[in-house]
């Protein structure tokens, strides 16, 4: 198998632009990225391009990724549009992995896109509801909200959980994101406003649910001998693990653990030589609050039962032993569906390399960061290993 | 590169089947796929899938992938919606090849479904518009009919091609979907008739086009090194090849050559270490007849602008130097979307193991097949090249 080295990442600011196409976006984060491999790369040179999204903006069905290309001046790149919900765009990262791994390709693009705030509110809460089970939750009236506090409620029954636990998760985000400046909440809250804001599905307060965002994210990457050749500072991409689950939660053995996150964890651990213990740093899937506490255990990070303790203890804080979505997470830095998964490369990336914008946000002697990328309550899942070089 | 072998190929009957729902279709050509597999396969031991579909049917958005790995019993693998309009399941196969090729997967499945007959007339005709260039050519009020009428009267213009040679592809094909027992279109049709028969876009008449069509085809890939446990008759997939292009074909610097094409074969040629007079037969991607015969040139078959001499001499018939759409094509064996790739798989794997369901049908003395997938108007084309084993 050969090596992949990512050398270059790109995103957009997260948040509302009804101003920008999908085009527009797209673009955006490919010049980014372009501009990042340092030592300079022809985008014609890219020769595969794997595009999540979701809803492709509702206007393009088909032939979505050429048309990305185009827009970014890539029209040399063999491309497909990667669909797997929420995550599209790790499955777009894993499949750009395997191109260049298995010798085929040298350098190949992964990304995504999405556009959410060109739907009005209902609309987009009907898009989110299929990207769910739409034969048996939906029809039953259920949505992500009502999900994910069904595994909120059973964590709590069966773990001892408590609301403030799920609720540090969202406060610390959203406290992490205040300094990054491409975050799309970057208003701080506090425990107490947190714990009592509205409830959208009881345990889960509006506080703990990511939001409406768009965005796009870049990331290219090329065989790991070849990378000297564009950049200074290659980051290998030593782990990836993908699985999929049944796609109703009442067909899983359990609602307090995502089988899938356990399956491509395991897959990215083997693949790396590492234990979670070795893990520096993470982005996982906080779309709800509780998916953090969730994403600890079946990662590993902490034993089964244990994240709330794990929480409390400030393990995953910015200062502390693992720090998780230092980002800001998609609860702050914001879930523009079909990006999410590479934008959490691109925070990993840009970690691993000592380029986080600012002092304050760059976190101290990392080495491996690793990003959990989750389609629907858990149907399907993404997990990747990065690491320093030198 | 790890050598990578097909073991097992499904597919439905393609046709008009409203009583069956994408779960069925797909569930149905898995079944067949895995039945394929003579020595047996237990469909948990698939690794990795890639499902190709345009419209998902238009009910389940996201996470389309875990549902349908869910409808077939292959739970166990990490799965993904890839979308490249009609080039879907082609792209569906190269990525599953590359997952093989790079050595992390040893069993994948790659595969593709589209139920086009719960649209109205009206609908369909939409959502095939916006597989071609939205902001452009469909709000200029064209469609793909009217944009490979153009291709056909400028190769007319160019080179002398005649209205007869074109419609020599479509009565080919459907003289070839009479034997072929899973073909929608079994009704042959005379020269006459079909030169006559009413304009969908000039040059082009209603039977130089493909349908409307349900159906969904699965094929299994394995390390070629294992493939022997699964099955007597392996068949080596030795070329793959992708490329985009612009999507209007106003960007284009010629409207008489897919260039996505000639990319996509000089990928697959090189990798085969073949040369397009040594292809005994293949599946060309005839949306609509004059498609076939660009395919001919860019493929190489013959030479640029020969296309109208080639057909006429009987080159491509099923008694030819180099049967092409032996199965009837997209025009006559039918084009369900997103299962066309893996369709044209399914029958060159079939031809290539002597098993075509008829002694009329088969090829006799065929090494290689190739098949040729294309997404739009030509804005993403994948190229396969597969070879009997012994």
């Amino acid at each position: 198998m050969v090596d992949v080295a990512v050398i270059g990442v790109g995103q957009t600011c997260y948040g509302m632009f009804p101003q920008k196409s999908l085009k527009d976006l797209f673009h955006e984060a490919a010049v980014d990225a372009l501009k990042d491999v340092d030592k300079g790369l022809d985008p014609m040179e890219v020769e595969e391009a794997y595009i999540g999204s979701l809803s492709t903006g509702g206007a393009q069905l088909g032939n979505f990724a050429p048309l990305m290309m185009e827009a970014s001046g890539m029209i040399g790149a063999s491309s497909r549009h990667i669909e797997n919900a929420c995550a599209s765009s790790g499955f777009a990262m894993r499949d750009a992995v395997a191109a260049i791994a298995s010798g085929r390709t040298k350098i190949a693009v992964a990304g995504g896109v999405e556009k959410m705030s060109d739907l009005p509110r209902e609309k987009n809460r009907l898009w989110l509801g299929v990207s769910g089970d739409v034969e048996w939750e939906r029809l039953a009236g259920t949505n992500f909200a009502g999900i994910y506090a069904m595994m909120a409620r059973r964590h709590m029954y069966e773990f001892g959980t408590e609301k403030k636990h799920i609720t540090i998760a969202a406060v610390k985000n959203r406290a992490n994101a205040l300094a990054n400046p491409k975050a799309q909440f970057r208003i701080p809250i506090d425990l107490e406003r947190a714990m009592n804001s509205p409830n959208l599905a009881s345990p889960l307060s509006i506080s703990e649910s990511c939001g409406i965002t768009d965005g796009a994210s870049v990331i290219i990457l090329c065989r790991a001998d070849m990378a000297s050749n564009f950049t200074k500072e290659p980051v290998l991409v030593v782990g990836s693990g993908g699985a999929s689950d049944y796609v109703a939660i009442h067909d899983r053995p359990s609602m307090t653990t995502l089988e899938g996150t356990r399956r491509a964890a395991k897959q990215a651990y083997n693949m790396a030589g590492i234990a979670p213990k070795n893990i520096d740093f993470a982005e996982v899937h906080d779309c709800f609050a509780i998916a953090e506490l969730l994403a600890y255990e079946d990662l590993g990070l902490c034993d089964k039962g244990d994240a709330g303790k794990f929480i409390l203890s400030g393990a995953t804080a910015r200062d502390g032993i693992c720090p998780v979505n230092n980002s800001g997470g998609l609860i702050a830095k914001g879930h523009p569906i079909g990006s999410t998964g590479t934008g959490q490369i691109y925070e990993v990336v840009n970690q691993l390399r000592g380029r986080a914008n600012t002092k304050e946000r760059q976190l101290m002697n990392v080495r491996y960061g690793l990003t959990q990328n989750v389609g629907g309550s858990g149907a399907a899942v993404a997990v990747h290993i990065l690491k320093a070089v030198g």
